[in-house]
Formats: C-alpha cells, structure tokens, sequence
C-alpha cells in the first residue's frame, strides 16, 4: 500500500506513535466514560430528588409535571443537538462503527461534531429517562474518538499535527478504530477483556494478531483511569455519583450449584429468551423503518418524535408505579428503606412509612440502578410478581419505540433491562421448585436477552463475567447464551446486521453467498470501463474525473510504449488529485516522466490518504485550456501490482479474495488473448446481493 | 474447495456434528487433563512420601537412591516410549501445533500413536521430578484429540465413522484443531478465556469470529468437566491427589495498593526478566542444536540423554536443599509443619522439630506444588533470600538442560517457576521498600519471564487473571508483560517461532518480508513446470506422478478444444490418483467425458481430503500397458478457478495473497500473450526466506 519504503527512524517513530496513540485513547475513552457516567448521575440524581421531594409533600401534579418537563427539555436538547449539528451521533454507533471498519467509508460518521453531540447526547438522553443505554454510544465515542486522535484532530478546527501523517492508509485506521471501539465497551462496561473481545468478535472484519496486544493495551487503560476515577469519587466528592453508574454486581456470595430441574429451566429461559429477542429485532425493524419516514422529513419532526416518546416514558414511569401495593421494608436492607431526601433503590413513592413501592425503584431510577436491583441475589422477596411483570412489558414496548428517535441510544441497556426482569419474573414464578437465587436468573434472562437479539456470545460471556467478577457461573451464562442464539438464528439477524443493512451499507459479509459459485466475475461487472493511457492528456483525466464517480482507473500501457496494450496498473482517484493539482509534471509531449522526479517534486507524504474532508477536491484544480492539452506521466503513481481475478474466475472466491484481502478495487482480465487488456473492476458495490439480484433476477435467493 | 453444493439435510448434519465435535472434544480434553494430573500427583506424590520416610529414619543414603532411581525409571520409560513409539511427541508440541494451523501438513504430529506417548510420556516426565511442564504437551494432545475425533479415529485400527466424511477438508480440520488447542489450555490452567485467547494469539494462523463461539464453547466444556472431577476428588478419594495440581492461587486476600516506587520496581523486574527471557530462548536454541546431534544417533541415545538428565535433576533436588539452614516453622501455619508422613508442602528434611528446610520445599516437590509456595501470599519470611537464590539458579539451568530430551516437555512450567522464584527473589530483597506481597511480586516475576520468553502477552495475562481470578491487578501484570517482552523482542523471537524456524517447518509469516518489495513474482518460481493437457494420456500422467513430488498440475486446454493454449485450471495429486485408481473413465480417444459421468461413477465423497496416511497412494495404483494408452478427461476433476497472479505481481503482494487465503499453491501467468498460458506455481516452499536468499544471494538481510 505504501509506495515508498520506510527508514529506521521513521519505523521507531511509527511504533511509538502507535503506542502512544492507544495510550491516548484510552485515557480519554476512560475520562469521557467517567465524565458521562458523572454527568448522568448527577442530573438524573437531581431531577429524581425534586420529584419524589415533591410526592412527599403529596404535590403529585407538581411532581409529574417536573418530572415530565425536566425529561422534555433534556430529550428536546439532545434532539436539537443531533438534528441540526450531526445526524450521524443518532442511534447506537456500532452498526456504523462495524460498517466502518469492514471497509465502508460512510460519510461524517467518524466527524469530531459527531463526537461532540454523540457524547452530550448520550448524556441528556439517558438522564432523561429514556429506555436507552450509554454503551453503542460509547463504543461510537470511543471510535471517533480513535479517528480525532489519528487523524491529529480536523483540519477544520486548525488541529492537526506533522507526526500523524504516518496513519494516513486504511489499515492503521481501521487499526485504531478497532481499539477505539473496545476502549468504548470497556469503558461502558469496566469490561477491559470483554472490550477486546467485543472487538473481536462484533466489529472488527479483519483482524491481525499483533492488533490484539494493543487493543488489550487501550482497554487496560481504561479499566485503570476509571479505577483512578472512581477511587477519587468514592469519598463523596462527585455530587450524586453514587456507584459509579457503570453496572458492578456481586453475586459471589450465592454459591452457585444446580441440579437438573435448574438446568431444563436454564434452557427453557435460553429458548423464551431467544424468542423474544428476534421479536425484539424484529420490531426494532419495522419501527426503524416507520420511523425513517418521519424523520426524513425534517429536523422539526425529529424533534417532534422524540418529545412524544420523551411524554411517552415520562407517563409509564410515573404512572404504572400507581398500580401496584406497597411492600414492606425488608428488615435487614442495607440501605435506607423507604429512601427519601435522597436518591436511594427504595422508593417511598405515596407509600407508609417502612413501606416502600417495588415498581418505583425500578422505573423511577437510572437505568443502571433499576439493573442493579433486578440483579440483586438474597433479596428473594424484594419484587412482586406482578411488578416485575408490568415493567418487563413497560420496558420492552419502551425499549422498542423508543430506538430509532434522533438521540444517542444504545440497544445494550434496554435489552439487559427487559432481559433482567423477564429472568427475575420467571425466578420468581418458579419459586421453589428451582434452588437458583433470583437475581443470578435475572443475569440469566438478560443473557438471552443479549444473545437473542446482539446474537454476540462471547463477548457478552465475558462482558457478564467480568460484571459479576466470579467465573462459576461461567457454565449457565454460556448455556443460556447457545440457546438463545440457536433459537433466535432460526428467525432473523442479529440487530446490528439488521440496522447496517437497513441503512444501505455495503456490508461484504464473511462467507460468500451459495448462488455465487454459479456466476464468474465478468458476470458482475457493470458501467462503462473508463481506461486511462499510461502517458495520459491532462483532458482526458479531469474529464474522467468530472464524468465519474470512480475511485480507481485502470491504467494500460500502449504500443509505443510496450508491445501490445497490457494492463500497467491502477491509479486512484486521490492520486491523480494531487498530481493534477500540483502540476509540475504537465509535459508538452508524450514522453515519460522518471520516478526520481516524482520523488523531488512531492513529498513523501503528499499521496498519503487524507483524512475525511481533508484530500483535494475536483473544484480545487485550476487548470487552464493550455494545460488541458498537456501530457502527464501516471506510471510513477501507479500501483503496478493490482490483485487481478481472470474473468471466468468463480464469483465466490472472487468475493473472498476481495473481503479477505480488504480491497477496494479488484482488476478483471480476460482469460483469452487478443482482447483489451482488462475487462472491469470489481467494487464493493458490485458483490452487494441487491447489485447481483438485480443483473441476475432468476437466481434464487437462499436463506 | 468443495466442488458440489450440499443439501439441506447435509447442511444439518454437519452443524450439528461440527458441535457434538466441539463437545466431544472439550470432555475428552478435560478428562484426559484430569487424569494426566491425578497420575501425576499419585505418582509422584508417592515416590516423595517414600523418599521422606527414609529420610525421617536417617537412612539418607537409601533416601536418595529411591529418589534417583524412581525417577529414572519414570524418565528412561518416557524417553523409551518417545523414542521407539512416536519421536514427534518430544517437546512441547505447540510449535507444531502452530505450523499445523499454518498450513504445513508435517507428518505423524496428529497421529494416534503420538497422542498416546504424549499422554503417557507427559505423565512418566512430569512425574520423574524433571523441570518440564505438562501444558505445552496438553496442548498437543488436546490438537491430537482433535485431529482423532476428527478423522473418525484411524484407519488403521478400524476405527471410522461415516458421518464423518463432511470433515474431509482443510478448513474443517483446522477449526477442529484450534478447538482442541484452546481445549488443552484450558484443561491445563482451567482457564477457559485464557485458552481461547491463547488459540486466537499464538496458534492460530486464520481466524473467523465464527470459530470464537465454538473454541468458547469446547474451553467452557473443559472448565465443567476439570470442575465436576475435582468437586468428586474433594472427599479424599483420589489418593494423593492434593489441590487438583491445576495451579490455582488466591491472592485476592491481600488488597493490591501501591505507589510510585512499586511501579519503578515493576517495570525494573519487567527489564530484568525481559533480559532473562531472552538469555532463556537464546540457550534453549544452543541446547537444543547441541542435544539434535546426540538425538539423531538413535532411540537408545536418546534414552541416555534421558537418563543423564534424569540423574542430574535428582542430584541437584536432593543435594541442593543440604545447603541450606532450617527454617522455623510459621506459628500461624495452616499446614501440618514440619509435613512428616505425608506429602506437605513444609519439607521436614533433616530439620529439628518445628523447623523446615525451605529449598526442600521447592526443590522436592511437585513443580505445582512449588509454584503455589512461591505465589503464596502473606508469607513474607518463608524463604531466605539464599534459598531463592539457589533455587532460581538452578530451576533456570535445569530448565533449560532439560528441553530437548525426548520426553514431553512443556516450556510453560520451567519458565514459570523460574520467573516466580526471580520475582520472589527480588521481592524480598526490596523488603520494605515496596508494599508489595512477596507473592504478588513471584507472579509478577513469571509474567515478566513468560513474556520474555513466549512473547504472548494477552492470552499470558488472561491466564494469570484466571488463575488469580482476581481483576485488580490487571494493570500490574500489564505493565510488566508490556516491559519483558519489549526488551526480549530486541533481542530475539519467540522461543515458539525459535522451534518452528531450527525444526526448518516452512511457517508463513504474517507479514512479507521488506525485501519481498523488491521482487516479483516469477522471481521466485522455480524447478521445471509439469503440465498436464485437460484430456491427457494416462501415461503421461503417471509419469508426471512419478517423475515429481508436486501436488499440483496446471491443466492446459489445447486448440483442438479451445482456440489458443489457455490455463483451464488446476488438478490436485490426490484426485488425480483417485481417478486413476477408479480407471472407469479411461478412453481410447480424445473425447471429453460429461461431468455427469464422473458424478454418476464415483461417490461424493471420494475426492475428498483423506486423513493423514489413508489417501490413495501412487503404488496402489495397477495400470497396464493397454491402459497406459488411453486417455481420460481431466476436466471434471480440475479447479477451474485457482487464484492467479500476473508474473509481474511484487512478491510481497503474492505473499500477503496467498498467506491470507491460506493457498497451497498460486498459479503465476503472464503478462504478454503469446507465451504459454502459465509461467509457474508458487507454493510455501517458494515463499520461504531460505528459498529466496538462495535465489538471490544479494538481498541483504533485514533484522
């Protein structure tokens, strides 16, 4: 990929950078967790206090409308902000962040305004009290904040720094995002492991060992800046941040042993799990879709939609709590019971004293607190049946409408939310006929959960396993999680696919499809070939470029210049950018230009992949009428060894030849003599199923 | 790679027979973990406890003759066995292992037989008191089950299943493989995560994130198998069967704080041990060609390399330990001290009541067993500084002597060892300078050996988490397994890299080498091409069988069945013998055979990959004269579309292609037309950095 080969120092300096690099970023993926953890905590803190201060002094209405009005104006702020300055921060982020780093460079996801209102957001999003996760955001910031850090910030904000410009290819991008990615599921998490795996096994498409090793570098990072943080916090001095909002339970207390009625229940959790998560995905679908019709139709709208979702929650959570009897204290809780004047996991919420509302302390709390308490082992007695059930509901249906709304939302918190309470219920209806304790079922229902809808396995293993800090378990996760996805694969997706496809990425999946082994490459090929010569008129070039959307043209040699025409190499897009745009290589003639003149004239690092926004433009070149009739030498800019495919080469180990070697342009040539020298390029685009389908109607479609 | 299409039903099966392999494969593993550690602490355990009694009854003489002499036995019955039965079970066996999965089909590495000493032999030399460990060999034998399981047994003992025939390819094996490799970590550490992670960093070549869920799965499998046996073993009833002999620790009891000085000590233990690490690799390289040319003298110097070994372990665990003054015992010991009567880990030898000699305790011990002493927490004094000192000296030599010697040996125990005694070493030479636990200090030391010698690092740091099953010290062990292997990577590789190269097993690496840059191609291709034409004289093709050793023919159509010679494919040895044996398609012409022919007259299956040694071998085949004669069709057998490169491709980018994709071979056809259809095959050999510096002599070496 590099066109000029490297010295000693310049390796040193690599290395370092690149050491320093993943330091970096997971100092600030660290510090931006603990910042949005803080932020949320403290503002949700505060707005749950003036409410249930409010419901003490029995001013329900007051109360209600404070409530609603502070999660308005928060959803409403988070709204504006995604709709006016990046519509790319809404959403998860990890479809995009896999699409990215499969290759597919979708416009302005990586941007720093992205980051920016991904992060506010996220943050006034979640303290608003939707059923939304801060971990897909995280996991987004994580990777913009990998893609600002290697890019030496923007060039727009005039930050940008000499030393970077060695991270200019593909492959060192991807490389950081990669790390980006965990350092955002360990932050998310305090899962340094489950980052990487996480990494591994949802967002990477390519993965070299040697990346391994750095990525575990960034993730330990951190889990040490957040230690560091929260050990500063944990003498009170960071407001309401109470347990540090990042999900830490132990169920190490419960010993875990089973027998086999707990193990039939364990796989008939897996199974009902599994059916509800591709129900989810499902919904997810048809919900997305409806509501990309609004959303489309301006930012107002979007705002709009998320008011009403916003009014939406508001009203479940403060009015299904109204449904249900008071409970009373448990003798020997820890912490105050009922909590008032403070924001405690017992919420008073109109009950007697020493009574507290069990479906309060769910719905009126963060989300990571409502899990912690879904969560909680001993506490056998602590939900009613029918509390559990309404919220299972309640956080289901919300958790589905409310994906899709112009915020920053994540899909793990929902899913773990419902998932948690869907375990905690069936715990609970089982009773005594199973030994387990009812909050290790309720980690069970959320791993069905999470295997039926991420469809992910190992990584939420470890991801579970890390939360819980106890490896015992280890057995019944995995097997709830096998049956889940099992179940769950039978039907639909995972909601990550789901969403990538949904949004048009071109997504090259791992395994080529069966009907590919039918067609030959030639088969695929489309659009007019545009060829250019080896010793080119300037013309002709800004006209292909003007004419077409192309990011590589092949270059033929022609006899003159060789026997017969032959395929010299290919040339890309950027390239003949730069060389068009410096213009010290415009020859009168046909004649060539040596490389050792390229070499003087440009930098070594002027051909080096811009960063986005940043490469010359096609309205940058000013090229007069006299130069347009000028010959240019495009041999020293050329990549002489393009990977070729012969034409009747089978489509489908075309597609892993493209997917495994991450190209981006794959040069088609005949098998026969006598014919010009290529046939096409094979693009991305050009192995999408929709491209196939499309050319070939009849084929059948598998699966 | 499977030229017909499956059905549904066939699709079915091989899902689920893919799993019940998985499964099989991670209880098989597990018990034969097991069992390997019960025999080896009963053995073991056994010959200590009569050492020990004849020490109390101060017959020292016969002590040691006991001593030496049980270890001989055990050591010469290993080697015998290595030596006569299966040579390729010496060593650790992950080299191999790791050359495997890259692709290099060395003979005998997978057979049964090998599985079979390396079981038995691990047993004989872990028991024999010798500093080997029986991880690396569990690895191998995990891969082994594999490949057994795989293959539906072996032929040649009329063990084979039919169902099994989906396996018949590289791929499948492979992923087997990798499972049984992860199975084998796991079973050897218990540390199911750390066995995947260690698959996935050093012994795989190519990864899918398809094949994470099901190493999981198989690692997860072993974890509840060790657990069931070892909750059974609890109640007593294993005989001598201590703690499980699976290294397991807790230092969770001491809370992990520490300041600046602790961080300087740990980077300086890092430095230190990265430099020993290296030293390690380097000596082990010179013992190892040292011990190669007594070793190829045959099987009865083998077993007197053995022996000598033997001797000089027992001379140095029994004499060493004299040198040494009493310790007295710990008031607060929970151990029987001094252990009289039984296998303690306070060694009475020659003390006088309450007292113990602490090198004994290392020394005359099981190499687990000295493992925990060292790690043990809160034991601040139990071992003099001298003691230590003599212990890391000669655990460091007697490592290193030992490796080599035709017995299995792992490399994961004497570096272990070695490293904790360093760590211990300088952890109580600090003192009271650093507040760190002298055994967090012994694990930190093994982690800053193993990264200076084996130069994993995450699956190394995933494994010591496991075994510590404590997440806090995370960044600890980081920090020095970041520092050793640094250090040690300036000076030299790995020493698994080191094995695979001096065993000359043609690895790929992952990267091409610079100079590769700089050559082309049809460089490198070399020895005469033999083509075949697709519709070919059987005599011919059995002379080309003869006369080469290739496994791969290009097939070449000519005018009378194309217009101009055009490369149609490629065919594979063994299909061509299995055509030949089947002799069904032999014709007196030049006349094409319709593929339905060949569907009609052989089985699906019969071309598919054999095991090892149950192929169609050249001598089965019995053609006479007449049929020499004939012709027959070699379209229908031949890979109509092999991966191609033109021969002006840079050799780095053919690398990268065919390591990538895991090709066996890679056809190289012209650029020009006019010239036959194909110029060469590259295949690994051609690729390999002696191949080319032969060609060319002038490339200066990089590193």
């Amino acid at each position: 990929e590099d066109w000029r080969s490297r010295e000693k120092i310049q390796i040193f300096q690599y290395v370092v950078l690149k050491w320093t690099l993943a330091l970096l970023i997971g100092v600030s993926t660290g510090l931006v967790g603990f910042f949005n953890n803080l932020a949320v905590e403290n503002i949700a803190g505060f707005k749950l206090l003036l409410t249930s201060n409010l419901m003490v002094e029995n001013r329900y209405h007051e109360a209600f409308m404070m409530y609603a009005g502070c999660n308005l104006i928060l959803a409403a702020a988070a709204a504006a902000l995604c709709a006016y300055l990046a519509p790319a921060a809404a959403g998860s982020g990890i479809p995009e962040v896999k699409a990215y780093l499969n290759g597919v460079d979708a416009h302005s996801i990586l941007a720093p305004s992205t980051l920016f209102v991904k992060i506010l957001g996220s943050i006034g999003g979640v303290a608003a009290g939707f059923v939304v996760g801060k971990e897909g955001p995280m996991v987004h910031t994580g990777a913009c904040i990998a893609s600002f850090l290697g890019q030496g910030g923007s060039r727009k904000y005039h930050l940008t720094w000499k030393w970077l410009r060695f991270f200019k290819n593909d492959r060192d991008r991807r490389d950081l995002i990669t790390c980006g990615a965990a350092a955002g599921v360990a932050a998310a998490f305090r899962a340094p492991v489950g980052g990487v795996l996480f990494a591994l096994e949802e967002a990477a498409s390519w993965w070299r060992s040697a990346l391994l090793w750095r990525t575990f570098f960034t993730t330990a990072v951190v889990a040490v800046v957040l230690r560091t943080c929260i050990d500063f916090c944990r003498s009170g001095r960071c407001g309401l941040f109470g347990q540090g909002g990042l999900i830490m339970f132990d169920l190490s207390s419960s010993i875990t042993t089973y027998g086999t009625p707990d193990l039939i229940a364990v796989v008939g959790l897996g199974i009902v799990g599994g059916l509800f998560g591709s129900l989810y995905n499902f919904l997810v679908d048809k919900i997305l879709r409806t509501y990309s019709i609004i959303n489309e139709r301006g930012a107002p709208f979007k705002i709009l939609l998320t008011v009403a979702i916003s009014l939406l929650t508001s009203c479940c959570s403060y009015g299904l709590p109204w449904l249900v009897k008071c409970t009373p204290c448990p003798p020997d809780a820890q912490d105050q019971c009922p909590s008032i004047g403070r924001s405690g996991n017992y919420k008073n919420f109109r009950c007697p004293p020493n009574h507290y509302n069990d479906l309060a302390s769910l719905f009126l709390n963060t989300n990571d607190d409502a899990i912690r308490n879904l969560f909680s082992g001993g506490t056998d007695n602590e939900f009613y049946i029918s509390s559990l059930f309404i919220f299972f509901v309640g956080v289901y249906c919300l958790g589905i409408v409310t994906y899709g709304i112009a915020i920053p939302s994540g899909l793990f918190i929902p899913v773990i939310l419902s998932g948690a309470s869907y375990g905690r219920l069936v715990g609970t209806i089982l009773g005594p006929m199973s030994k387990l304790d009812k909050g290790l079922f309720a980690l069970l229902g959320a791993a069905s959960f999470l295997g039926g809808t991420m469809r992910m396995t190992v990584s939420v293993c470890v991801i579970l396993l890390e939360l819980t800090n106890d490896l015992l378990m280890l057995p019944l996760i995995m097997l709830v999680l096998l049956t889940s996805k099992t179940v769950a694969d039978c039907f639909n997706k995972g909601v990550y696919d789901q969403i990538v496809k949904m949004k048009g990425l071109p997504f090259l999946e791992t395994h080529a499809e069966p009907y590919m082994r039918n067609l030959v490459a030639s088969d695929v090929v489309s659009g007019p070939l545009i060829t250019l010569y080896g010793i080119e008129k300037v013309g002709n070039i800004v006209n292909a470029l003007k004419l077409t959307g192309h990011n590589g043209f092949p270059v033929i040699n022609e006899p003159p210049f060789s026997d017969a025409p032959e395929l010299c190499g290919l040339v890309l897009r950027s390239h003949l950018l730069v060389l068009l745009k410096g213009k010290r290589l415009f020859t009168k003639d046909r004649v060539p230009t040596g490389s050792s003149d390229v070499l003087r004239r440009f930098g070594a690092f002027d051909f080096a992949k811009a960063g986005s926004g940043k490469g010359v433009k096609l309205g940058d070149l000013d090229i007069n009428q006299e130069e347009m009739e000028m010959f240019v030498d495009l041999h020293p800019i050329t990549n002489r060894s393009p990977y070729t495919v012969v034409e009747t080469m089978s489509l489908a180990k075309a597609a892993v030849l493209f997917r495994d070697l991450g190209l981006r342009h794959l040069c088609v040539v005949p098998k026969t003599p006598g014919r010009p020298p290529i046939v096409g390029i094979l693009t991305r685009h050009d192995f999408m199923q929709e491209h196939i389908l499309g050319l070939f109607p009849n084929i059948k479609q598998h699966r």
